[in-house]
């Protein structure tokens, strides 16, 4: 039984880490920080754990010996803080924001707006899509996991770009229930204003961009470009990405359809339908995808919930690897469906 | 035509107060003061009014005179502070807040738990729901404009009280839409907190629990007990209150129904209907209340829309009554359906 | 390994229990059965089933033989035409219907509309909700799994009235998601109607009542009368069932609660909480009970996920106790929180 | 005061249409049609019109004496039916199926899937988007009303197209309420399955696709090639097309606005905004339209209400500029905001 802890444990990825390590076969949740909850049950905060959990919230992780990996639930920017003493402890870590997603420095500070204090982890640090990347994540010492909406857009570009089947030119139009954007209120957020709407935000300037550019190059060697497009839309879980690639040969539904079904037919979260449908993953580690071919272009889907294949339950699947556990272990339940 | 300022015209109800207004044949409003936007043009801060308002925010209402009528929009406790100068310098006021909900001073301060600091006008104050006392209003200079959930509960329960059918024992187990709980972004109104749920609150301790009381009684001069159960669910506009009373004597629903054609039969916003239904009421001043009968209780359903026929649009209906307007002038269209 | 079915695999209750059944440890899914889909695999019906299951629906269960266990997840009147066959054979069967819900022929004949066709099982029938008749379950051969309201408000009322703490008179204002009314498209459930809407129906007259009120007297030998209004809110999944009884004694908040803590203190599914949150446990087998004291009433909270706890999940633990397996065993997930 | 009638008064847009019509200044609706409700008062199957009308539904329109004009709200197919008895018999026409929408018989019965047996009316009917045919409206006999999802793309496209600022390629990736989708159940919107989802349907093969292309030739004379992806997205009303051009020339956000102002500045119902807002334009017959430049594109956006500008409210504001009445009349009110 490997033990593991989470720093920032009352946010939205950092609950949704415990409701799924609460049951996990192998692995034990030990330690879970928060500054606002300390000293309180983590069944009184989060009633979804009463009987499953006894432990509670503390300010700090404390000592790391006995821990074998660290989740790090924080903002942007409190990582890389955190990041560089676990590393030297010699506790592997699984940091769920954007700090460590971005190989290159510079790139980290045109997107984040400040500077990356920890290069040198920033260097080694894995992208956490096991379905591109498994044999790297196996390896790792630190593993960024990816954004919610990058993993639905890379998952239904990624094949068909390194297949040379469509352009560099991707243009994903992405829509995400009002989980993604974590638990603090806003009035982006606000019930009465989101409720019965549909509201565009970051055009062209979502963080996920370059991640997605990035992890595309690294696993076909190809440079895209990506315009990415954002959307709130009502639902509590869920993201689907509709991305348009412009075929680059008169390719048939059938024939594109099969490049995916080559990428994915092995793996078990992982699944080409026909007809995407977010219900049918939600509550669920398992993505979707789908595609149409119109006026010579591919219109292809990306399916997943955002808290879980989108950040936390992608993150255990990374957890897995990395400590020798099986792949699907915690997380090996069906979507919902209704 | 009449002039009409408004005092906080950012939060929903100077907002619905302004969309109303804008196309009032008979009313103009000249003035809207808001902290945070005075200076930016009301149509940039509310939208929907592009084409309809070529005003900008004010800090202050400034000078009165010109001003027929004033609205306060404020949050509780802060329209007693505008209330006593605009009654003085002849203005009349219709306060959207509880602050003169309440006759008794004792009893303001024990359910808003501070004390009221203007009882001169607090006694001359009139409770602003026309089908219970139209004339009344007709007369005051300071009305004080129900609540959302007061509205539909005494809509639904006076009229069996005052025929002496039920007995005063009164149980509402009311729902709302969000908006109801303003614009100011919380926990509880956060998207991914309330989207999916039905959500009870101030469970016995709602402050319209005492408004109801009274209006009740003034109308039909009994004392009744207020059980009220409120519950947040995720819809933007619209309340439906079940209200649940003892029968005194043996009445078909048929009975029932009569007394509150009686009542209601010559209203031009209240309907009495067989099935109730907010998208019939929604963006509109109409109001459903239907009944039924079982195990000798009768179950009674006040249907309205919190920000129009429970908030801003009953306001505007005051004014009418208190200007000597036609009182369908500018609240004169149908709910939504759908 | 036990050897379960289904008949009746396309709804949302079956569809629902070949969810729960394919992580199963204990228990296989061996058929399912569907009229419209016979011969479709299952999982390209139920999408969310990719990588769980190989069977393919048949149109009938065929040859009872190396079945230990069937479920009947067929509309109200179709199960009794099923059942007598099924325990001839020697299979263990729980029925999600309303068929056996009743002990008295003459009731059923009145709430449904039609006359009972099997009395000789009818009287045998267990109603399947463990926490109140967990040993008579486990003797069962035949288990008529509760209605989705009924476990809510059973859940909520039957403790205070077994300690004498209340009165007989129940109101049950209870709030559903819209799966609970099944996957057959209706205009009460197309999105434009109910979306943004509170619907009052069957009012007085929902065919959970009697049920309510017959296990509420096996349980505690007390005749009630509960008047039900059930209501559609625009929410997924999940019931909220506001409950009011009239305290026979004076006692406090913290006097109630210790009569459900001593109820379900032991439980593993049901849990007193300060809050009820229909999200906490959404997608899980667990429920949520809290009152409050007001007026000398207690309103008490019933809150499940329809699907789960309210129909297949509690299904699966009533089978898991007839087939001698741990009562957790498939069903032991937290819900979703967010 | 003009007489009209509507022609299928039961569904949607002929329930809109009469909640406009009811209090237009201008026009009275005299007969209104539907085969199910026939003899019925309509303020009792649509209840939001209590105290607004006093007809029933008749089966049929009778004597087209007396009328002025005559809404076909029927499904495509049937319109042209009706529609050459009417024009014979000198009566004006706005027919708000897609049946006159589209100039050649040959491409109707590609898209439509059966002949056109009205050619000699399909040559001479107007597409009836005010902003961009208002001459050719005020001549009409015949008036094609537009699609929904058409006119929120073309609003947002066409003004580009025909500055010469973009190609000829568009991607729409539009997202719609689901009330667009008519008030017949089905499985896509039955609440359970789509009011927690995003629903793509029709993938490149939509019908409002020709109508925009056939619009936007005819007001800039240029051919485009339209690839729509409709979205079903859980909200009742209201839609937002994105739309994706690529830019000729290197324009700024700025100077791609100004193209839009100059197109839309005089325009009563279209706004340019910096953020669009679905809320801002329900219940209202306003549009926004809205654009940034990313990547050498710009990212335009179309909203609207899509009973009202979407359908029933363009078709009244047809039916002003067809019978010389004011241009707003009926249909001068701002959208609710919230």
């Amino acid at each position: 039984m490997d033990r593991v802890g989470i720093i920032g444990g009352t946010g939205y990825t950092g609950s949704e880490l415990s409701r799924l390590l609460c049951t996990h076969p192998d692995a034990e949740l030990t330690v879970l920080t928060s500054r606002q909850n300390a000293g309180r049950k983590v069944s009184d905060v989060h009633t979804f754990l009463k009987g499953y959990s006894d432990i509670s919230f503390t300010e700090k992780i404390g000592d790391t010996k006995g821990l074998d990996l660290v989740f790090v639930a924080a903002p942007h920017g409190v990582a890389m803080g955190e990041v560089p003493g676990l590393i030297d402890s010699g506790v592997k870590v699984i940091d769920l924001s954007g700090d460590y997603r971005l190989h290159s420095a510079k790139k980290y500070s045109e997107w984040y707006g400040h500077e990356h204090t920890d290069q040198k982890n920033l260097q080694d640090a894995v992208y956490g899509l096991p379905e591109l990347f498994r044999n790297e994540i196996k390896r790792a010492d630190l593993v960024a996991n990816p954004g919610c909406y990058a993993t639905s857009i890379i998952l239904a570009c990624a094949p068909l770009i390194k297949a040379g089947a469509v352009g560099e030119d991707i243009i994903a139009d992405a829509k995400s229930g009002t989980s993604g954007a974590g638990m603090v209120p806003s009035p982006r957020l606000h019930h009465p204003f989101c409720g019965e709407s549909v509201i565009p935000y970051s055009i062209g300037t979502h963080r996920h961009t370059p991640e997605i550019e990035e992890a595309i190059h690294l696993f076909s060697g190809i440079d895209t470009k990506v315009t990415m497009v954002p959307q709130l839309v009502p639902i509590l879980r869920g993201i689907l990405s509709s991305c348009y690639m412009k075929l680059k040969e008169d390719l048939s539904r059938e024939d594109v359809s099969e490049i995916y079904r080559k990428q994915y037919g092995g793996e078990y979260f992982v699944h080409y339908v026909e007809e995407p449908s977010i219900r049918a993953v939600v509550g669920s580690n398992h993505a979707h995808v789908s595609s149409n071919v119109v006026n010579g272009k591919v219109v292809a889907f990306g399916v997943l919930d955002n808290l879980v294949k989108g950040a936390s339950g992608q993150a255990v699947q990374c957890m897995n690897l990395m400590l020798g556990i099986k792949e699907t272990a915690g997380i090996d339940t069906p979507g919902l469906g209704v």
